[in-house]
């Protein structure tokens, strides 16, 4: 059932013991969420925790290195930016799921379902929900919140960016939201293991279909020369898109056991979404990902196809 | 003499036939103030135009090709973003420069000077002018203004972004501004040419001072590889002080004639436009640059020398 904002902070009001699930291979959006959301419940002298099935990058570490865990059974369960009961991983199954506030036009309404549309980040509507509960927002929250916008907006880039957002920003820096620092962390830092892989990756890249399709392959065997890791492989992804004349861009990278994960970056023209879900994924009209049970030879050759298909229709 | 935004507009509103000059090698922000200053006074009925010593790179050419180009002889003159009268390059002397409306605290005073603190962007203090002007902000000159705050700001990524330029990007959106157009156009978009000239350029990169030091050194020939030219330099420049542990970040492009430019990019820990004044240099605490009258080699000798001295020092 859709509930309103409104609806969304009387229903949490009335609870306690208020678990917290983030998706699996947790980001800034679905973290800023989850952490916001049990400062905020704290605040209200409430139980509350964030759990989710993957370990968090160390670089999210100030979002909850001042919260005292505690123990405690499981009352009512919401989950943040969490599309699909599957995107839990681990923990698909593992609780009933009473709430969700998510901002993904798949939501599958799994739960009572706060999503509201053309939003670009759920910590964007997260701030409206606080607001509705009387939380006062301080730095601790503002933080959490600006990184889940910063980080699913590409930093402000993304066309999907409303006013609204910016409004959003405007209020969580006056909140006391290190802006600076934060984006610094989240897009001007790269490890030297990273900027090793980036170089291989980009020396990787390839052109199909009249260019207007460039693949990134990264191997195992990269993350060897170049001690990096798949954890790493994630900001690879907008680079395909980045270049002239390129409408899809593709980062395809080889998992330990062989198989292969595809990231999916597109303009406009073409809908990511529905290009992975040709192949089982699923995600943004502009930003999508897919799983495949082959190597990334195989998969390249089944993406180019696809997409082949997909824009010689377009013509 | 400090004029206020009031008195900066009031002195507007008395003039007529006023020409608009930006600086040398225009960027987004003196281009933006200029196109958006111009436009506004013609919504007033005044004639005037911008103007300035070098070619205009086509990707801002949304800011003007529709403003119909009008001959008349100045009788007032504007110059926006212009620190110092040098950086009005060829122009440098043409004109007596009545106005200045800047946001560079290294500002030199030349003329009337509107020099809000702690801006990051000219581009915000010229909304405030044209609000003040009583100019209603339509889509175009909302366009010039969201370029000029967020090619600026580095997409509201830098730690010099307020609030305020939060609000003033939301109002700007509220007024037409297409910043999802505008931010894949200045940032996510790189010509085949500078795709090859970047990865050249990061394989150039070399550090120096225990690593805090990275230096990419672009020459002449990495041009005549890659079809690139100098021109495309300036967006390499922040990809140095990426790399974690860098705290200095630079940039030697080497001219046809043989000397060089560096570009010089920092984190709080060290000042920039110092560092640039060393070499005859200037620019902002983050962001500075300097030219040099030998090679390159020589050229970053110099600059390894210099940071050595500097990062010596703090410690």
């Amino acid at each position: 059932m859709r509930i309103s904002v409104e609806e969304c902070a009387n229903l949490l009001k009335e609870q306690d013991n208020i678990l917290i699930l983030t998706h699996a291979h947790p980001d800034g959006d679905t973290l800023g969420c989850g952490f916001a959301l049990c400062r905020g419940l704290m605040k209200l002298g409430k139980i509350c925790a964030v759990e989710n099935a993957d370990e968090i990058p160390k670089k999210y570490s100030y979002m909850y290195n001042d919260i005292v865990p505690i123990k405690f059974k499981p009352k009512y369960v919401v989950a943040v930016d969490v599309a699909t009961e599957t995107l839990l991983g681990d923990f698909e199954g593992k609780y009933h799921i009473d709430m969700c506030i998510d901002h993904h036009t798949t939501n599958t309404e799994y739960a009572d379902n706060l999503l509201l549309e053309d939003v670009p980040a759920a910590s964007e509507t997260m701030l409206k929900v606080l607001e509705a509960l009387g939380v006062e927002v301080d730095k601790g929250i503002a933080n959490c919140l600006y990184t889940g916008i910063t980080t699913d907006t590409g930093c402000f880039r993304y066309a999907s960016t409303t006013a609204d957002t910016y409004r959003a920003a405007a209020r969580l820096i006056d909140a006391g939201a290190d802006n600076g620092t934060i984006n610094r962390v989240m897009f001007e830092t790269k490890t030297k293991t990273y900027a090793r892989l980036e170089r291989l990756a980009l020396d990787s890249m390839r052109f199909y279909a009249d260019e207007k399709v460039a693949i990134i392959t990264v191997t195992q065997e990269m993350y060897k020369l170049t001690g990096s890791n798949e954890q790493e492989t994630e900001a690879l992804a907008p680079l395909t898109r980045q270049i002239e004349g390129v409408e899809v861009g593709i980062t395809i990278r080889e998992k330990a056991n062989g198989t292969c994960k595809a990231s999916i970056r597109t303009f406009e023209s073409v809908n990511a979404a529905q290009l992975a879900k040709e192949f089982g994924g699923g995600g943004h009209p502009q930003a999508a990902a897919c799983q495949f049970d082959c190597g990334v030879k195989e998969a390249r050759e089944m993406l180019v196809e696809k997409c082949q298909e997909i824009l010689g229709k377009e013509e």
